[in-house]
């Protein structure tokens, strides 16, 4: 069965959608840790972070950079995190996340959950900083 | 001044060494999040993440991923988690964690404090399955 995640890249499940190109997707996590927390993932189904293909592990955080920088800029913050975690939806998937602290990047804390309007405000307020 | 992981490049002070290219570096954190918990990094001196070269960025995780590997194999887990925190050391570097929930990738709760034998132990593991 597909992925929640190929669900979003073949358009079935909508989503905050922040950039793509034909390798990677990039989009906003609506359970963020934090607002501007963006998810960045291969649209090729894999599960496991570490068995991706060497082209899709040398192309994933080139790819990542300027929506990093662009995070960083739409919700200034002291950097921007990374962590890939991979314990719950099995299609590999690099968490980006605006920190203000190292409490940001604890996934064990409850998640928030922001309302459509503030998320979609989110999401162009990354893409306003991407162009 | 020369950031703790250059003079660990340098060899000025001494690390649990698991592998090493021209251009990037692996070692033990000493303080990890869980037995095996590995540190990579560029040999090159730049404090955020996002700030390495395109060239840094694609060649890093290729560069990491047998050392994952080699990770899982050596403590066995559910995966090899991974992340860019940067919030101390102003040296880029990615944590590479065996995870057997997601608490093992949560930086705020207290490091473990291994001793040298079991350090040196847990190095040697790694690098047998690197072979």
């Amino acid at each position: 069965m597909a992925s929640l995640f190929t669900k979003i890249v073949q358009g079935e499940i909508p989503c905050y959608r922040i950039a793509e190109d034909e390798q990677f997707l990039a989009f906003l996590d609506v359970f963020p840790q934090a607002i501007g927390h963006v998810l960045v993932i291969p649209k090729k189904e894999t599960d496991y972070f570490f068995d991706l293909s060497a082209e899709e592990l040398s192309g994933i955080l080139v790819f990542a950079q300027p929506i990093a920088k662009a995070i960083g800029q739409a919700f200034p913050c002291r950097k921007v995190g990374l962590s890939v975690i991979g314990l719950e939806v099995p299609h590999a998937h690099v968490h980006l996340v605006p920190m203000q602290t190292v409490n940001d990047l604890n996934f064990s804390r409850p998640k928030l959950s922001p309302s459509p309007e503030s998320l979609a405000e989110a999401a162009e307020r990354i893409r306003l900083f991407l162009r």
